[in-house]
């Protein structure tokens, strides 16, 4: 079935829950308007509807393919790909001086989300080329930037992240590809990269990777790695393309999902050496590649949301569809569409409500963002900037997690269809179950969220979100009805367990390192839960403010913001437990190996 | 990796949770004692580990095929089925007047769930077999026993279950297929059949479809439908096979997973109409159905405890074997095997607990199944009777929602190595997809529960249990120590919450049976935890007592019921929230199709 962006739903977020007024107040945003972003985000819609999203199953079912040496992508892909460059939709946040249109993350976030929706496999090409860009951008020469930015933007050339190698996933430490310098300030690179999205592929002219290595004389560990721009075809001084590069493609694995997205295993060196080309300082490539890593992260929660909403929108359109049963409370004597059964009901609520409640959070995560990059007060961008940062793990964590529950509830609206791989439900839920593991695993952000983002501060920033969650609790108070009586007691109840969580953490971090971290996952999750539901909250105000304006609109936010306080929100208290009752579960982490 | 089935655990809830020895002591229970339970376990498992396990992956690279009306299965299937029905295997719970052994069904469960753990799509076949001659032998005449049963039991014969149509899913008053008398006690059967597991196979010499259809003056609805035998070729009187039989298998589905298991579109009576002999009487097919269902949903179950086990088995590996990251806390200053961090300690005693939990609840139901089947005393066939089937809803529906988050979690685990297909983690993820869908699904286990389990008898059968479950929570407090305690408060917590449920759902369900069926699987949910829950509270006083007689396995259990007790029990209360405040939530049940 086909794919329809909410725009409505993303202009309301991005209006009054994210406060895009404000941001395109600020210097530089002078473009970002309502109007502008209407503007952009109908034309987005109009574009993954009609050119990405019908892509979709033709990836999945004719996948990249290796031979050679090349790999061939889906074909359509690459005239696709053609028409996003051109579109001028890899530059929407970018600088207009390298071709970008220099607008707001916010906006740019809800034109990701439709690439997302539409055909996981698809963005990702895009939103790897985001991360070289933000990292040029950082740490590049001027000459570095003129040469690769203005490519990258008009989507000509496209860029790659290589870190992981078979020995280093999770851990960069024990990366061990090598650059040697030539004396003439470029370096040839021997080693093997895996795990790289979109490694080698025919969309583009040219693929710039950006390498992780270590130069002979570096440290041991992540202080000893530098970050190399290796192109697969050398550029010429007038930037024309020149000699292939020693970068070859040597497989591509055979994956549970996005198939479409070939994800390749690259061999540098082995004919003499890859010429590479550092990026600003040795051995401080991870500083580089975080910059990368966190565009990238904050990009990954986006797909969450986006399959989340696409694998949505297909339970609907086969509930509505779908005649089985008559009803439980006796109301027809046919059997009726099965969206009027309670159960299914249920689970289109709870696909609707946490794709709801993840899409507003990152919209306003992006916002703050956008506050850090562009206020004239150094404290308000250091302040939001702070916010941002902990609100990248959540994004990234528990919008992917969730994605994989929604996936799946998708395949149960069906029932057994959904099984049948030619209904579609499924390809979601095989594509959705990467999300929570590449670009840092669940584990690894929460890790981050502890570590970076909780204690480092002691709670500071957690608890500068939980005093703006206080008002808005304050103002639930005021409002007369079931639906807001109960967000009001749930919410509540979810900010004093988030509360006493991070307490518990900075308390405990230093004494019992290993009880916290037993509790990091369920804590990503509870602060996940707690923020998403405040997000419900806010907009079942608005939506309580403005009902008359929109009736439908507005009552299905009230209800579904309801439905997510009285099932989601409702489960903070226990996840609490697991968090704070870790000093009791010396019992697992102190079992010997042989007793798993 | 192979499967190693957890042999030592399952002796311990049969004897220890399961009361064996009590059932041994019933009449013509005699053989079932320990010892035989010990051997006939030890041989299976031998059996499961080396003939079926390693036939799991060949079966998901080289599924069944389908060729102008043939199936061909894996290779290695109809060699391993051969072994299967010469070993004895299909008829361990069956009289052996048929020829088979006469076991309790508790035994039997340990043999079903180890056949699973090995190879979910070889299982069904023998699985649907056991639905085929529960049918038999409760409603089939002495003719139709003596000639099915034997061919059965000996592995030489399947059967199939003939209930799903197009039109006619979960509803089965919408099942069309026309059987036609023809005056000579046979009739002749038109019209198409679909999601037929083994519905066409070259494992057997025979198959015997068990098919729902109409006949030409039955009633409208449910109460019109018949069950007949239709085999693939007629049998003759001396028990020989004779004619092709006139149904045809036209295609076989392209599924998400267990795809080694054919599932088929049979066509019946395009070339004149299919021989069928009815069951029993007319009209009462949908009866003698739910015996086969009620039978095939509890193996259902079986299949989520151990997929799960399965998944478990490998992820342990795989911890115990990858090295990645220093420890949180500083204990080394090398990489270490992923074990050792907190997070996949998490992972593996979520996958773990879960596992054990419905392990022990089922094995727990198949023991009052045997109660129910073999006691002497009526009063107490009746009760058990009655809490084995408020269990089989449970059973089926819980173990398997839990099957795909601990396969989910399974791939998780194994990082990025966990989404390529090579790695084996991403086929458990597939395969589990489809347990909480056939044979009902979570929803109609979820109605089951309600209506038939909960309501009719006033909640008299919960109660029972809640019962028994107050007096484990008065043993917990006489014992010592934090896992003690922390199961003292979670499950005292989780059995209230069940109990106020009970009485809501009787109490509402007439005034508002939309509520409470919005929060029937959140119900369903909420019984396995506590149940599953109090299982290994129970599991833990016996650890507790046994501690010195094997400190490794009586330690580890001791952790793992803690584990459950805080990160899984400890979500109870959240999900009383979801059934209760159902009555708020005329919101989602409100809204119009159009809002959604």
């Amino acid at each position: 079935m086909s794919y329809r962006a909410p725009v409505k739903d993303m202009l309301f977020v991005m209006k009054e829950l994210a406060d895009l007024d404000s941001i395109a107040a600020l210097p530089g945003f002078e473009d970002g308007n309502f109007d502008t972003a209407q503007a952009v985000l109908d034309e987005a819609a109009r574009f993954c509807g009609e050119v990405i999203a019908p892509l979709n199953v033709a990836g999945d079912r004719d996948p990249s393919a290796w031979s050679d040496g090349q790999v061939r992508t889906t074909p359509g892909f690459k005239d696709a790909f053609r028409q996003f460059g051109q579109g001028g939709w890899q530059g929407v946040v970018h600088p207009s001086e390298f071709g970008g249109q220099n607008l707001p993350k916010l906006i740019a976030t809800a034109c990701m989300e439709m690439l997302n929706s539409a055909n996981l496999s698809f963005a990702l090409c895009p939103l790897l080329t985001d991360g070289a860009i933000e990292a040029l951008l950082t740490a590049g020469t001027d000459e570095q930037k003129a040469r690769y930015l203005p490519k990258f933007i008009a989507g000509e050339w496209t860029g790659t992240m290589n870190l992981t190698e078979p020995q280093a996933g999770s851990d960069l430490a024990l990366v061990r590809t090598r650059a040697e310098p030539q004396g003439d300030g470029t370096y040839k690179l021997f080693g093997t990269k895996i795990f790289i999205t979109y490694g080698e592929h025919d969309m583009a002219e040219n693929i710039v990777h950006l390498v992780l290595a270590r130069t002979p004389d570096a440290p041991e560990g992540v202080k000893g790695i530098s970050l190399f721009i290796v192109p697969k075809f050398l550029v010429n001084d007038d930037g024309s393309l020149g000699a292939r590069n020693d970068v070859h493609c040597v497989s591509i694995e055979h994956k549970l999902g996005i198939k479409a997205s070939p994800t390749a295993v690259l061999q540098f060196g082995d004919h003499g050496g890859a010429v590479g080309y550092l990026i600003g300082e040795e051995n401080h490539g991870l500083e580089y590649m975080f910059i990368m890593m966190n565009a990238a992260r904050f990009a990954v929660g986006m797909q969450g949301v986006g399959v989340s909403e696409r694998a949505y929108q297909q339970a609907v359109a086969y509930a509505k569809e779908r005649v089985q049963s008559r009803p439980v409370d006796g109301s027809a004597r046919e059997a009726v569409t099965i969206i009027h059964h309670p159960d299914v009901r249920r689970m289109l609520a709870t696909m609707r409500a946490y794709t709801e409640g993840a899409r507003a959070l990152a919209y306003v995560a992006a916002a703050h963002s956008d506050v850090a990059h562009a206020h004239p007060d150094e404290a308000q961008r250091k302040k939001h900037q702070a916010v941002y940062e902990y609100l990248v793990p959540i994004v990234k964590g528990f919008s992917t997690e969730i994605a994989v529950d929604v996936a799946s509830i998708g395949v149960q609206v069906h029932g057994g269809m959904g099984f049948i791989e030619e209904t579609g439900a499924a390809q979601y839920y095989r594509d959705a179950r990467i999300l929570p593991i590449y670009e840092g695993t669940t584990a690894i952000q929460a890790n981050d969220l502890i570590g970076r983002k909780t204690v480092r501060d002691g709670g500071a920033a957690a608890q500068l979100l939980l005093a703006h969650i206080d008002q808005t609790i304050a103002a639930l108070a005021e409002v007369d009805g079931q639906p807001f009586k109960s967000m009001h007691r749930h919410l509540s109840a979810g900010s004093l367990s988030l509360g006493r969580s991070v307490e518990f953490i900075v308390a405990r971090i230093k004494s019992d390192p290993n009880a916290v971290f037993l509790g990091s996952v369920p804590y990503l999750r509870l602060a996940g839960i707690v923020l998403c539901g405040w997000q419900m909250a806010r907009a079942m105000l608005v939506s309580h403010a403005r009902r008359a304006e929109d009736e439908p609109f507005h009552t299905a936010k009230i209800a579904t913001a309801q439905f997510y306080a009285e099932h989601i929100l409702s489960l903070a208290p226990g996840l609490e437990t697991a968090i704070v009752s870790a000093n009791g579960s010396e019992g697992v982490l102190a079992l010997s190996e042989d007793q798993f």
